[in-house]
């Protein structure tokens, strides 16, 4: 479908000054923002909730989930302690881009937050061709999905890597050695956060990662 | 971006259009045709390795891959038997679409097959808007996914659901009866087939189904 290439750059051209944009109000504001993506299931909304268990009463936090037609990620968001959770329905689109987030920013005032989790669309693919703004993008890889899936597109572009579910390593066949591997071929020196959302294994570093982060943010401006 | 969406009404008029072709080729060969989509590490590959090595001496198989990159895939169905196994690189794109399944056809001689097994790229949203022109879609879910992702789109328009890895049933919360109760809500009455790649549970039913279909298209014409 080469004829939509053309039409396809425009778009990605005004969403990259828009992203651009959101990061300057982002900076400005002192908070410290990722991007989290990941297939459906792999545990975005989870990695949220246990972010926030820790670090709700440190941080304030706020949420921006977008979805193709559902509350249901926001509504966990909020339950979890999120200070803010905003919703952003895509109205059927695979992914959020930077008017969308344009728009969810535009509602909230950034100043009263330290930390801001954009929750993009459950989908591997086509998010990692949207700039938001945000600081850093994170990928969501899980350990059913299987140790040989490293999109190039996805894996190349994020700051970071979270495998999901290591809990389940018993029961699957996944070796961590060769999809780190692969990982580490595609995206050479990125940071990897092996976890299980479920029984909290390995979240201190996440935790540990993100204040430092938080902190860094607050200290530029 | 309500600004894009009278070009992809263009372009899936267009799609509909090629795939009511490769449909007329498909039927005029006798062949019966899945769409196989679903996330990535679903297992999409792996129920085309159980399929092809129990129907391998019953059946002419031929399959076409759909992947954004890599002929991993291709190279699984063929050393798993598939009697032509097709790669369509889609240059990054998201979903197969009816031209790219139309050049690939051209490629087989479809009268040499039963069955065409389309593996559609490993994403859960956008190649439900693009039909191909097969007889039907199967949406492969899979259990570690959890039990709260049907999305809408998806789920609506397929003929079958395959529910993977219930052999990881003991090991994460997924209740079956409340996911096959949304599933119901969305597409009433559709056909699921809950089973396992892995210890080849539940695959009695799946190609007893595929076997009838088989029959069905080749008695047409």
């Amino acid at each position: 479908m080469t004829e939509r290439v053309p039409i396809v750059e425009n778009i990605l051209s005004a969403n990259d000054r828009l992203a651009q944009e959101n990061r300057a109000c982002i900076d400005e504001a002192g908070v410290f923002s990722i991007n989290l993506m990941a297939s459906p299931g792999a545990g975005k909304t989870s990695l949220i909730e246990q972010t926030l268990s820790r670090l709700k009463d440190k941080l304030r936090i706020a949420v921006v989930d977008g979805d193709i037609a559902t509350s249901i990620d926001a509504d966990r968001a909020s339950a979890a302690g999120a200070r803010a959770s905003n919703q952003v329905n895509t109205g059927g689109e695979c992914h959020l881009d930077a008017v969308m987030l344009h728009g969810a920013l535009a509602q909230l005032n950034l100043r009263q937050f330290d930390l801001l989790i954009v929750e993009n669309v459950g989908n591997l693919i086509c998010p990692a061709e949207f700039r938001l703004g945000t600081h850093t993008s994170i990928l969501i890889a899980s350990v059913p999905e299987g140790d040989d899936k490293p999109y190039p597109g996805m894996y190349r572009g994020v700051g970071a890597l979270v495998i999901n579910k290591i809990d389940l390593l018993p029961y699957v066949p996944f070796k961590m050695d060769y999809f780190q591997r692969g990982v580490e071929a595609l995206n050479p020196g990125v940071l990897t956060f092996p976890l299980s959302c479920r029984t909290g294994e390995g979240l201190e570093a996440w935790i540990h990662w993100l204040l430092g982060n938080v902190k860094r943010a607050a200290c530029l401006f």
